[in-house]
């Protein structure tokens, strides 16, 4: 089936933010099975949303608006769907009483246009909005779909998720299920040699390969009658990429991420860490920060962007900043050796990195980067020479810092097998 | 004149990126005062591509695609822009010319498909890319205009600043001028009340707000005859912002953001800065080092996520850690000061909160959030209540714990005056 998105706001037409809602449903749809040949955005403008909706009700199986549901004269985006499909709106005493217990729970009162919101669509379905005033709405007349969301990403992605994906499963013959083998370290054109074989020979599950900073995702999709055979066919292939990846593989669970990996595999072998950060400033340990309950694990972190603080806080000899400059390999060492040092971490990080757009060389050009990882004593040096602004080159570096930081961790587990075994 | 943005790329339909083109020549092209009344995104399909295209340019006066431009077979872009038009391509000597030297300055070859990206559609202008290969084009027939951009934004931002905007200035009557007032610590709604007489009585200049976290950004915008005459137009507006909003405008400079703001300060008054973060785990420092340049003030960071961290690093009393709780003002306060006594520096900020999704308690919820800065010796300590996902929070904490540090210094300066009116 085929699926299109229209995302109704003045302010994504004025550029005010960035349709991040578009990316979110596209992605859920195509593990859903669905294809999507079209997005469009548009404003609150009711002829040019006539348009717009007529066109994809006419191209497309279902169709998915998003924003314009508002208590406002503005938000046009339910009557215009409905009047696309002659439906006439009715008050709905369900969503009445749930905008009413909405407001009661926040001790405020809804104002008049707030009943608008309790409008539905004749023979539609109201989904209910733990996050809003604004129910969703499903429409469905001649195998067409209209499904209306709220704009704002916090109320879009929960119904989404609770309500819309199910209705949408339901509408597809059989079962589509997906898993998705998150690998690191790799390039995505590497990753796509590696499995193309497999890419050019695949019917049914598929492989898509979605590259992030630093990371590949390759999406295995498998049509079914049953989620049970879905899964099974799925099986071997994952399999198959794991064998193929090897330990480049981090996850296979959708919601991990690359630092939550990273911070597991801490726990696992109860390490603490601290990270000593200079053209990140900061960065790796707000990344870090991004797993709930990382207190346990990380000890501290010590942002020394300036060489003053590479000697006072880690220890960084001052004749070793001056010979080798604060960008190389050797102040990356001991920037990682002085955090374990000073905090007693168990794994620490080291980043040291020209980030422009000033401060390039010949010798040491924008790009340059140091990353150092200490485990237990045992430190890794690695050069990197990455592309982009300032921005892409420390979102590069602090991926990267990721990367080496698993490498090494998993060096030691090794280690550590190799000294059981040799016990036994 | 009304302009259309389409995307062409299948990973936009799939979710793989996020389309932030869209957003980004949206605000531009506001800034040049055209409307924008649809966006869309199509995948790298013929037939589907030709459709799009056709109904854009019927129904707008110039259309910007973005994407498609590569050398391979998918890449379908141009060819199907030039079909529209009924133009045939031609090989442009100049641009193949480019495409070599391009290759040499980085010691490698083009392959036999890169000469593709030279093909130009009969009659039209290529545009220099410079880093890149592909070409942007404009081609216009009969009051149309289609402009051609590669998809990746760090040649399609370049290259619209460089060619694309004088190009569509030139297309205008007159000039549009814009001035941007931009406004820290003052919410949205609260922005848009001050200035609801100005925005309802305007014609031109128009005023519009745009809101970011922890900032609200007013763009004054007038068209005239003349640069000279719309400027003219703009500086009693904006002078009028400034009376209203006061200390709370950070910058009128396009480029300015909040966080080179707060390191002018620091650098006007000599001041140098550490930070001691917890619930942001270093992103407060990460903003700062977004700043080219920051190494002269930033002296050091401190991440104290752990309890422990809060202790030794800066000095926060076990005894207050039990009592209060790491997330208190007493808590805040004693970061801040520790981070003082410990680097020297001469402002400090530190953070402490419940970003969630767990830890929360009734007396003190997920979003509460204490922020301190300390302007040599003197502490401020804020209490915040911020809502969404843990991300949100973080993110909302980074802003207002920079909005404080500027009200601080702001305040540290006019002592300083009151100060010299004094002695004189």
């Amino acid at each position: 089936m085929v699926v299109e998105l229209v995302a109704v706001g003045t302010e994504i037409l004025l550029g005010n933010i960035v349709n991040t809602n578009a990316a979110y449903l596209s992605e859920k749809c195509a593990g859903l099975g669905l294809s999507c040949y079209y997005q469009s955005v548009v404003g609150d403008n009711e002829a040019r949303l006539l348009e717009t909706i007529k066109n994809a009700v006419g191209r497309s199986d279902i169709v998915i608006l998003s924003g314009g549901l508002g208590p406002t004269e503005d938000d046009l985006t339910k009557e215009t769907a409905a009047k696309v499909l002659g439906k006439e709106l009715f008050l709905d005493e369900n969503i009445k009483a749930q905008i009413q217990e909405y407001f009661a729970k926040r001790g405020t009162k809804p104002t008049d246009n707030n009943w608008k919101q309790a409008m539905i669509p004749e023979g539609a379905i109201a989904v209910e909005n733990n996050n809003g005033t604004a129910p969703g709405i499903i429409m469905e007349q001649n195998g067409k779909h209209i499904i209306l969301l709220p704009g704002p990403p916090n109320e879009l992605i929960p119904m989404f998720e609770k309500s819309i994906m199910p209705y949408l499963k339901a509408l597809q013959p059989g079962v589509i299920y997906s898993k998705t083998v998150k690998v690191c370290g790799i390039g995505e054109s590497k990753a796509e040699t590696m499995v193309q074989d497999m890419i050019d020979a695949q019917t049914n599950p598929t492989i898509a390969t979605y590259a992030k900073t630093g990371e590949v995702y390759l999406r295995v999709t498998a049509a079914a009658d049953t989620e049970k055979e879905a899964k099974l066919l799925i099986k071997p292939v994952v399999k198959q990429l794991k064998d193929r990846f090897g330990n480049a593989v981090y996850t296979t669970e959708e919601e991990v991420t690359l630092e939550q990996a990273v911070v597991e595999l801490l726990k696992k072998h109860n390490l603490t860490v601290a990270t000593a950060e200079s053209c990140t400033g900061g960065m790796v340990a707000a990344r870090l920060v991004n797993v709930p309950g990382v207190s346990e694990s990380l000890m501290v972190g010590y942002i020394t962007y300036a060489d003053k603080a590479k000697h006072k806080l880690l220890g960084v000899k001052k004749s070793l900043l001056k010979k080798k400059g604060a960008v190389s390999a050797e102040v990356a060492k001991e920037m990682a050796k002085g955090a374990a040092a000073f905090s007693k971490a168990d794994v620490t990080i080291a980043t040291t990195g020209i980030a422009g757009p000033d401060g390039g060389s010949e010798k040491k050009p924008v790009g340059l980067v140091y990353i150092a990882c200490n485990v237990k004593g045992k430190v890794k040096v690695k050069e990197c020479h990455f592309s982009g602004n300032r921005m892409k080159i420390r979102e590069s570096t602090v991926a990267n810092a990721l990367i080496l930081m698993r490498e090494c961790i998993l060096e030691y587990e090794e280690e550590l097998m190799k000294a059981r075994k040799a016990k036994d």
